[in-house]
């Protein structure tokens, strides 16, 4: 996979991406990131990326200038088809199942915003997918992007290494996930529940089913429910 | 505000602290982020923080130890009282409600976990209040931390410049944000709204309330939702 990211930080991406999974993901070939500063196509002698918004109001808004030039020339780099996402907090909000969909594209553009918002020229030009990586607001895009990165690669086929699994998250059977302990048995006053000390492996996969569903429908009432309306087709086909 | 991070991973957080608001709010003492390496708690040769979870499964499970004596000696650097956020996405959703919340505290202790989970008992030793920011896996809790630091950051007084603002964020209002346009008028065929052009700022103002709610009911209807809940109890007060 190929993925471009158009910001104005290139810089800020420098560590994340030099560490653990991104690093080893990079090293054997599995994603190539390609970093784009839209500052590099601005066309004026102040490199100027925003302005002020029409119909008055606080804050700089994104130029289209600079970010259609960026855009187009990146595109051309690869012959590879490119989905474009735009990362905003009005964007449909990333869960696991769109990081799957993404995973499976050849080629990704993120474009990260700064400032108050993009020109929403933009967002309807370029055919971008607005994504938002939570309900909450961030200085620019850049750690949203980093986020995406990260969710996506980490899913790529020979990314995680063999000791680990992506089977096993939270949310890839729609519930979070149960509750995991290791050496010592007891730490201090805590003791490891004597059921996976048991060695009954039946009986461990059941109370770990349990313990799934309980702190669900505990904890995330509203993913419980999702969870149970996804049943219900099932359900009825066996019928 | 202090900050301290608990992480296997400090060095990658240096590029994202060291560029624009966070940077800044860094330089000025509005806050000061300090990160720890839980590996420098390890007791053993081989600084292992990590060991496989009892009663079986992929992947390895964060230990009390290192995590527990990391956080006792954070804990004596402040007098200031800290409040603990364990990085999972087993935890309550991020949202911008949140992170004003967090905002107010004098001291924020994030715990980053790596690998298939942390031991049950750090969340329940700790009292640590579980955070996720969104319903995705990524390969740790950085950058998570990353987000939950740059989120509530951004919120201290005095860390957004004069320009900025975060009261036209998305959410301030329960609703998304009204589409933005700077200049040129004309960007290759696709025009500015007249009525933004129009200098009649009562009309601009109704118009992106509007649009406000347009796009929230269309793009969000679960925001759009809550947000006429929130109304209710209001309007009958003004009965």
């Amino acid at each position: 996979m190929r993925i471009d990211v158009l910001t104005l930080f290139p810089e800020m991406f420098e560590s994340p991406l030099a560490y653990s999974i991104l690093k080893r993901a990079q090293e054997q070939n599995i994603v190539e990131i390609v970093l784009s500063n839209i500052r590099d196509f601005t066309t004026d002698s102040y490199r100027k990326v925003d302005d002020k918004p029409y119909g008055g109001g606080p804050g700089m808004v994104m130029m289209c200038g600079p970010v259609f030039d960026c855009f187009e020339h990146v595109q051309q780099q690869s012959d590879a088809p490119a989905h474009t996402v735009l990362l905003t907090p009005q964007g449909q909000p990333l869960t696991q199942d769109k990081a799957i969909e993404l995973s499976q594209k050849p080629r990704l553009v993120m474009i990260a915003g700064r400032y108050e918002g993009f020109d929403e020229r933009i967002r309807t030009g370029l055919g971008a997918e607005q994504i938002s990586v939570g309900d909450y607001v961030l200085s620019g895009g850049e750690l949203a992007a980093m986020v995406l990165i990260d969710a996506v690669v980490r899913l790529l086929p020979g990314a995680l290494g063999d000791e680990d699994s992506a089977a096993d998250d939270s949310f890839s059977n729609g519930l979070l996930e149960y509750p995991q302990y290791t050496r010592p048995e007891m730490y201090r006053d805590m003791k490891v529940p004597d059921i996976l000390l048991s060695g009954d492996h039946g009986k461990i996969e059941q109370w770990r089913n349990e313990q799934q569903l309980e702190r669900t429908k505990q904890w995330r009432p509203d993913v419980y429910e999702k969870y149970q309306q996804s049943r219900l087709p099932q359900e009825n086909n066996q019928k």
